[in-house]
């Protein structure tokens, strides 16, 4: 089986290119792709490039995938504040990736890095059934991006899969343009030792996935046939809760001072309950707990 | 003001083109677009070409628009047999479009014919919640559209509103490549005293919108500010209804032969009830009753 993965040199791409080397035995080759990636796991081609670029997805496609994870994106909000450069990486990227891998190998897996940033503003319970009204030009090119796969799907010539991402922990401290890099901050300064001023309250209500089970879910997705557009199920925890877990697992004491940035809070710290259902049935699972997701986080 | 209407030689076009030069006292410039457009009202200026063309577009939009109706399209049943040409002329196309409107006259209002194809299969009474689940790629296209223009409006670059249009009668005879020809044929046939075979039963319940409510919906969107979709209200009538209403109208003798078509029947003709509220409390209007359909249709 040969696969791609896009956005291979990124905080998840490095992981699921380990994972898939350690985990996916009909693996034939590996075909890693980040606009810079200068290591991966022993075995998988380096290329280098701009996916915005025809003529270097061209060459990168040339030998036909079975399988594709498509990570590469720019990240929500430096996409809405660099609109042009958002709309190429973020839409029309996406939109010819898909169609090239379909038409040098119709009906390959294609497994689409999507982001609950298609849902807009929640306030009640997410299911399969919530509308999408999107309130950032990063999830409004997601949500088209699934449309798109929905129906190459529909008509044969991909096999795709849209995985609903909430922000993953925990990013490199190093790592910006997540309007979401509070949540990993808490994980990184409280086991550091370190004092943070969070921007949002102690009562803001995430939605948490730790890398790990991340990973877990692009690999089980990959294995799946079909279902258009998954919402991974997560932890729904506050801030504070999630805050209290760290200083515990890692036996340092929380010193984060609480903030109250009200876009933030409600982008990403406003978060309804979420019926998972439909993907827990399919084999999906969030981290465990509280401290298992800290451990993960932090692995 | 200066006005742009796309698709201006079609069905709908022309007859916009019409009202927009008729109805709108405020214009001061009318352009017209189509691959092929030989005629519009006076003043207008015509300007043939392919909008999937990128300099054709720039030199199009180079005058700068402050209201412009987007109606060029390859009708559902063309593009699901020819995929890259849909894609170019219903994806590639509007998008390229708005933007292009958009970066020179900032805030400019777009009204975008979008479609019903965008539901997909539809069960229960259709609401501003119900769900988008394309069954066609022209579907899948329009929603796209819908998602991008609600982002450049929630952005300030457009002002922007979709209008999900049903079938609209009463096309030419002559027009090809609508899958819901029959909705048209079924007024021009028994009108001239023809038999017809229609391929979907006199059960098969449609939604129906003339010609004249249609370009009323355009020029009401026009007038109006934001509302990032609307579904305008439409008749909701049996085929076999329309027929013995055209038949009362015309002095005709209704002599269909009904068929049974799964397919086209599951597309158009098992549409279920619509609560259009939304659009009637915004001003949006049907027509009045099959009677007044049949006349507005063969007018």
């Amino acid at each position: 089986m040969r696969v791609l993965i896009t956005g291979a040199g990124g905080f998840i791409g490095q992981a699921l290119a380990q994972a898939v080397a350690d985990r996916r035995p009909d693996l034939s080759q590996l075909v890693l792709t980040d606009q810079h990636i200068t290591e991966g796991p022993q075995g998988a081609a380096l290329q280098p490039g701009d996916l915005t670029d025809p003529g270097f997805v061209d060459a990168l496609l040339a030998p036909g995938f079975d399988l594709v994870f498509h990570l590469a994106s720019l990240p929500g909000a430096r996409a809405e504040g660099a609109p042009d450069l958002g709309h190429r990486i973020n839409l029309l990227a996406p939109i010819a990736l898909a169609r090239g891998v379909a038409q040098r190998r119709p009906g390959a897996r294609f497994v689409f890095a999507s982001s609950i940033a298609v849902y807009g503003a929640l306030r009640e319970t997410v299911a399969p059934a919530t509308p999408c009204e999107p309130a950032l030009s990063y999830g409004a090119h997601k949500r088209m991006t699934e449309v798109l796969l929905a129906d190459l799907t529909r008509r044969g010539d991909l096999n795709a899969v849209s995985l609903r991402l909430p922000g993953v922990v925990a990013r490199p401290a190093t790592e910006t343009g997540h309007g979401s890099a509070f949540m990993s901050l808490l994980f990184h300064k409280i086991a550091a030792g370190q004092g943070y001023d969070c921007p949002v309250p102690d009562t803001a209500r995430c939605w948490w996935l730790s890398r790990p089970a991340c990973v877990d879910a692009f690999l089980h997705a990959s294995t799946l046939d079909g279902d258009a557009v998954i919402q991974p199920p997560v932890l729904h925890l506050t801030t504070g809760a999630v805050a209290q877990a760290v200083a515990e697992v890692t036996g340092q004491t929380s010193r984060v001072i609480w903030g109250d940035d009200a876009r933030l809070t409600g982008l990403f710290g406003a978060l309804p309950d979420l019926d998972a259902s439909p993907a827990l049935n399919a084999g999906f699972r969030a981290d465990a707990d509280a401290r298992a997701l800290v451990r993960n986080a932090l692995a």
